[in-house]
Parts: C-alpha cells; sequence; structure tokens
C-alpha cells in the first residue's frame, strides 16, 4: 500500500485537520468532533440541508458544504458511516429555523444513523426533519429503491441546495431533491481497485487489463470483468444501459457528469466525455451543461461514471446554474 | 497500459474534442488547428498571456486559459512541445494590441518554440513579446537558470493573469510574473510512474513501497529512491530544501499549493496540506492562503508537490486573490 499519510488509523482525522487549516473561516466543526463538519456561514430562516457517509470519496461528502449547497456533514471512517450521534450534533448546529433535509447515499449503515438522528431532533429538540437518499447507480440493482447512491447525487445537492438558497420550504427543497434524483442515473466502471489504509490490501484484483463495469465505489462487484474497452465502447454500453433505464425523447436536454474516481486522469476523462457527447448528439439528445472532474471518487481507484441528468423543466436550470462556493467545489 | 482511450495516437486530439464540446462558448480553436486553444473572451487593449506544453499535465497548460488568467495555449502531444507555428497562431489570435507574454515551462523544446514563435510575430507583424519561464523546482538543478518548472508555475500565471486584468503595460505584466518566480518554490515526489500512450510501458518502475523524492513531472530521476516516508517526513524534507533555497524569516506570510500528481487521492493532499501547514507554523511562518488539488499532473502518476510562494508585498495579495475563471480553475 503506497499512500502519503502517517498512520493509517489517523487517515480521516489527519485529512480533516489539514480541511480545516486549508479552509479555516468557511468551515470548523462542533462538539470538539473533528468528525462534525459544518459551514461556517449559517443563514437564519434557511432550510439545513445535511449529507454524510464514510471518508475516502473527496469531494464526496463533505466537499459540497458551502455557500449555495450543503450546511455541514457527518464524516465517518474509510467507507463507514458516520454515528446517529454525530449527525444529530451537525443537525444541531446548522438547523436554523426552516427544518432541516437528510440527503445522502442509499447504504444500510448511513440510512440507520441519518434515521435514528432524525427521532432524536425530534424528540428531543422538536426540529423536523426530511430524508432523502441517492440511488442513481443503474447497474447496482434493478429495483430503483435498492440502488446505490453514486456521483448523481451532486445534482441533488445542487437542486436541493439551490432551492434552499432561495428560502424554499423544508417540502420544497425535498421536492427539489426529489426532481433530481427522478432524472438522474449513473453508470461506472473501475479499472484499478484501491485500499481501505487500515485494511491494508485490496479486497479484489483486476488483472493487467481487466475492467470491472458496474463496480461499486467501495468495489462492489460490477456486471462484468473483462477486457478494458475503448471510450467509445464505454460510452456506447454506459448509455444504453441508462436510456433503458430512463428514456430519453429526441430533442431533449441533459446535462452530463462524467466523473473520475480517484486515479484517472483529467485527459482520460475528457476523451470520455467527448465520446458520451457525441453519442448523445447522434442520437438526438442535446447535452445543456458538462461537468468532467472528480465528484465522487474511491480514493487511488482508477475509472469513472457517466451520470446523466434529464433537464426537467426551466427551473431545473435556474437551480443547477446558481452560483455555488465551497472550499471544494465553485460555480460561478 | 490501463486507459479510458481510443487509441494511443488518438489521446491529445480526443481529448481536445471533448474539451472544446464541453466548454463551448468559453474556449476556441483558431486555424483548423485543435492544438492551437485561445479563449473566446478576447478582450481589447489588454496584455495576452500565452502559454504551451506537453499534453498529459491537466489542468496545466491550457486548463488556465480564461477570464484573468491566460489567453491562449499551444498545445503539445503527451510530453511534447508544440510547434512554433501553433504557438504564433495563438499569439496572432489572442493578441489584443498590448503585446504578448509567452509564459511557460523551462524545458528545452518548448523554449526553442516559443522564441521561434516571438521571432515571427516580431518580423511578420510587428507585434511585441516578452518571455519568462517557470523554474520552480528545487530539486531539479542546483541552478536557478536551468531548473524545470513546475507546479509553482500556477503563481506567475495568477499573479502575470491579475496584472494583465487590471490592463497593465506587458512590462508589467511581465514583471508580476518575475515577482512570482522569484518568491516560488516547490519540491515533488512520485510513488508510482506513468505511461505515455504511444509508448504503452512506463520507462521506469517502483517497486512496492518505493518512491522517488524529487522526480520531475515527466519522470525525471529524483535525488533518491527508497522506501514511503509519511506525510509528515516528507513535509519535512520537502520544507527544509525549500528553505535552503529560500530563506523565510519569522513572521513572513507564504502561499501554500498541495499538488496531486494524478493518482493521489484528495483525502491524501490533505493529510500532506496539514503536516506542511503545522511545520511552517512551528517555524514561525504564517500561510496566507493554501490552494489543495489537482493542478500540475501527470496523468496517473502518484505522488504530490508541495510550492510554497512567499507574499512578497499586498500586491501580489492582491492578484492572488482575484477572482478568476476558466473550465478547469474557478476562485472567487
Amino acid at each position: 500500500m503506497k499512500k502519503i499519510m502517517n498512520a493509517p488509523e489517523a487517515y480521516t482525522d489527519d485529512m480533516l485537520k489539514g480541511i480545516y487549516a486549508a479552509h479555516d473561516g468557511m468551515v470548523k466543526y462542533v462538539n470538539d468532533d473533528l468528525r462534525c463538519y459544518c459551514t461556517a456561514h449559517k443563514k437564519e430562516g434557511k432550510v439545513a440541508i445535511i449529507t454524510g457517509g464514510g471518508t475516502g470519496h473527496l469531494p464526496l461528502f463533505l466537499g459540497y458544504v458551502g455557500d449555495g449547497l450543503l450546511d455541514g456533514c457527518g464524516v465517518g471512517g474509510v467507507f463507514q458511516s458516520p454515528s446517529s450521534e454525530q449527525i444529530y450534533n451537525v443537525a444541531k448546529e446548522v438547523e436554523a429555523g426552516a427544518g432541516v433535509l437528510f440527503l445522502y447515499g442509499n447504504y444500510t449503515g448511513d440510512i440507520m444513523n441519518f434515521d435514528m438522528a432524525a427521532e432524536m431532533l425530534d424528540m428531543m429538540d422538536g426540529i423536523e426533519t426530511r430524508s432523502i437518499v441517492g440511488a442513481d447507480d443503474v447497474l447496482s440493482n434493478a429495483n430503483v429503491e435498492t440502488r446505490r447512491g453514486v456521483a448523481g447525487i451532486f445534482f441533488m445537492y445542487k437542486c436541493a441546495g439551490a432551492k434552499a438558497a432561495q428560502m424554499g420550504t423544508l417540502d420544497e427543497v425535498l421536492a427539489a431533491a426529489q426532481k433530481a434524483k427522478d432524472n438522474t442515473r449513473t453508470v461506472g466502471f473501475a479499472l484499478t481497485p484501491c485500499i481501505i489504509p487500515e485494511v491494508g490490501h485490496s479486497n479484489f484484483t483486476l488483472e493487467e487489463n481487466e475492467m470491472a463495469f458496474g463496480m461499486g465505489i467501495h468495489g462492489e462487484p460490477g456486471v462484468w470483468n473483462g477486457p478494458v474497452k475503448t471510450a467509445r465502447e464505454l460510452a456506447e454500453e454506459s448509455v444504453k444501459e441508462i436510456l433503458e433505464d430512463m428514456p430519453l425523447d429526441h430533442g431533449e436536454e441533459v446535462c452530463l457528469l462524467i466523473n473520475g474516481l480517484g486515479a484517472t486522469s483529467q485527459e482520460e476523462l475528457y476523451i470520455l466525455s467527448g465520446s458520451v457527447t457525441q453519442l448523445l448528439k447522434e442520437k438526438g439528445i442535446r447535452v445543456y451543461r458538462t461537468f468532467v472532474g472528480e465528484y465522487a471518487t474511491s480514493m487511488e481507484m482508477a475509472g469513472a461514471s457517466i451520470s446523466v441528468c434529464r433537464v426537467a423543466d426551466d427551473e431545473m436550470k435556474e437551480w443547477i446554474n446558481m452560483p455555488v462556493h465551497t472550499p471544494f467545489y465553485t460555480q460561478v
């Protein structure tokens, strides 16, 4: 295992210390717990949006805490859920009189802890919450309800964050997240595994020139392992899966997110992006806006994911285009 | 070799097609040559700043073309210089009546081609140029004049771009770049090699748990190969080299750039950033502003570099803080 770190057991907290030191004044932590990550710019009367999840996916999850996006994040260890107490403490800190939306990925541990935090907020503080999970990974499950959440959660963050910044009500912010969820699908693939620092070796191997199509961001098995395909072939297979699950009519507009899983170069992401854009064009689908980069990673895993977010209406365009500013992501 | 691409020989042009498709309206190319990369927002009367260099270092070089930074970029093949004709054509397009600054990395092929382009601009068009090279890599050469340029060129881009945006004269913009150059030093290290697509294998290997301290972004040999050190040890050794070359007094302020070489996770970069910041604090040096991310890469190389830019005066703070917006880098 080759990682720039001090000790495997210090990985998450050393990372957090680095983040707070680098971005002092933008983010902070509460309850003397580095893992209770909050915006430093709380806005009274605004719905607070809270996310959370394991470390190892930067900029997911905490990287989206900032102006125009989210308000707080419970930070778990590598690939582990934050505790319900951490989520509760973050929520208590950032709640600003308009209730709390929990918006996170569809993973069992996270659901359990967010649900418990919601109960605590209700019973102890009378704070109203709503919950919604990202579940965009088409190949993780045929059943929409039990799909994993991956990079497509970006569009849920963006739409919900924009609606909250517009001072929408809790139910309106939830509806914005739901609209993004209903219209977003993702397909991903890995070229190499990654290593959990405290484990020290990867849980699976891929041969020289072998890839895993449909693999999850924690190394969950995909739908096939085989030789690495070309960018155009990967675009074709991914878009086919996405369109079978979410049919798009000729003339419709989408936002496209080409996400790197960690070790894949930006050069390759743009090669892939070019192939996907060309393919959609051939199908009569217009790309309204393209996002390319690392949005949801798996540490040093090589690979990428393709997310398509159907532009449902003009309101959604407005949400997607609204400026945001966090230590990890700025859009003007 | 595992890369998401269509064919090794199409790597650079497919990447460029993807970039133009994703960021239509922000950047364009001229002379029917994808590799003549220009801003779409030319501003009359402003000094034009042009960079260039090989593909494989995104967001370097072309990623810094945009509002508040650079105006054009000659794009070479992977790790190859752009041609003098390409540089010339970019310069002709973006020159806006105030002359041209060539600002690029200190590599022989680039110097030859930029110099030739400068001669062509002078002789054929009467366009005035100045040239300055980034040469911040402390461990590449004891002689400051012959050092390689690496991630620290970001601060030269930022200061020169700001001065040009303030409508400074050609010599003032050159002086801003020079001020950043004089005050910036970088040390880098690699944990894995990278592979040039058309070669298909790396030119060197690093053993399991072996790293190369001082290695260049094209795989140029470093000063030692040995077991991977901790983040704190790497911070100490890097900062020692930087401060021996550019002594800093107790109480001085610096900007810090922690740059990932491609495959290294953002988590690790923040662990390293935390260690460097803590170490500088112990030495009485204040970090004024921290930049963490991928600023100058080597495709899928794992590793990082540490750049320290001494804050020379308030003018430099103003330049560093000025908003910029390119498809690859936005600062508000």
